[in-house]
């Protein structure tokens, strides 16, 4: 196997606990405020709004906008289902930037830190950088370089998204593998040539219902991101 | 004063010392070869042609090109006025990478470190991605993010570069300072919004070749980045 001298990481899910960090953070702002929501629902409807909205992107039928943006079209659109309909302007601001604040699983920063002993690590995520910062600063990730759709102006799983990452840090696919707890990304990333990583993040949408094992062929499968370390020796 | 929230560094002579490493990087490859330049000289001219290459992409006359790209297309022009016109491609690319192994100022690693302690700190240099990974690697320096001109896709002085470096941060221009050693780099930043702040590199060129002070008006003067660290209180 060629050596990879690189690793991609998606993050929401994989890196982050993206349900349970919208659904605290959503009720640490809201509560105050007087609102008693499903917060897990709440984050779960959230969510479900995400890939129909980066395919307006994909699709070429809106600009490329960053996550952030799409998040607030998408934060207005269950407004009205969760009686969020009169929440103020500045305070749906506010709310938007709970992703920037997601915490890691347990391992993540760990794990993180002993790959990057040995590997160049970047983000290859869907989130914009200011989001990639400020949750690397929440969870002390040190990230050799930002990379993913808001350099590369384009939604995974482009082809261009993968490209942009393997290019700007000057090396061929097979040099790099990208890390997820999502077949779906990892199969897109394998047909651009990149190595791929599975890590098993089976309570992701909730217990049980997340990805346990693959559903692709990977070049490893990991219980997490420690596991994955260890089996890359680092 | 507006509380500025990010710094974005200059990297090649604000914070790293490119013209003995150069130098002392070309002669650790060529001198086993058999060469014997004027080392200095040689890294002088090499630097000489920086100048002109950008202006090709910023004028539109080439499309964007990384300054890897550049600094080969800038190596090749001057290998005959060495006497290096038979080194071999693989020794050209060799020599090529000596930029991205270039050492710190003394003060920097440091001042860096203390900085990242109150503000976002990322380069908003010229050169691009890859090559500033490998010099934060080889220095320890620990950016948020590396944007610059191979995010923005232009070079500076263009707008655009200190226009997306805000852009990329969710900043206004005034919660962003633009720290270099370089005057013009600093109009350029004033003008479009940012905060400056000057480091004297006065031996940056040669001894007392280089700006000990800014020609033009800036909101701090510093002399190293350790001192800037204690002008804001970081």
């Amino acid at each position: 196997m060629v050596q990879v001298r690189s690793l991609f990481f998606d993050v929401f899910g994989t890196v982050v606990d993206w349900r349970g960090g919208v659904a605290h953070g959503a009720e640490t702002l809201l509560a105050p405020l007087g609102y008693d929501l499903d917060w897990l629902a709440f984050a779960d409807a959230w969510r479900s709004e995400y890939q129909p909205a980066m395919e307006e992107v994909r699709a070429g039928r809106i600009p490329f906008s960053k996550l952030d943006v799409l998040h607030r079209y998408n934060l207005d659109r269950i407004r009205p289902r969760f009686g969020l309909d009169r929440l103020s302007d500045e305070d749906c601001r506010r709310l938007n930037l709970v992703w920037h604040r997601l915490p890691a699983w347990p391992d993540s920063t760990e794990g993180l830190r002993r790959l990057r002993a040995k590997f160049l690590i970047a983000p290859v995520s869907n989130g914009n950088i200011s989001l990639m910062v400020d949750i690397a600063r929440r969870n002390d990730f040190m990230w050799d370089a930002i990379l993913g759709a808001e350099v590369a102006r384009d939604y995974k799983p482009k082809p261009e998204v993968y490209n942009a990452a393997c290019a700007a840090f000057d090396l061929p696919p097979d040099q790099c593998m990208m890390v997820a707890a999502h077949s779906s990304d990892l199969a897109a990333a394998a047909a651009h040539g990149l190595r791929t990583a599975h890590i098993a993040r089976p309570n992701e949408h909730g217990p049980g219902k997340g990805e346990a094992d693959p559903t692709v062929p990977v070049d490893i499968a990991a219980k997490d991101l420690i596991d994955l370390a260890a089996k890359l020796s680092a």
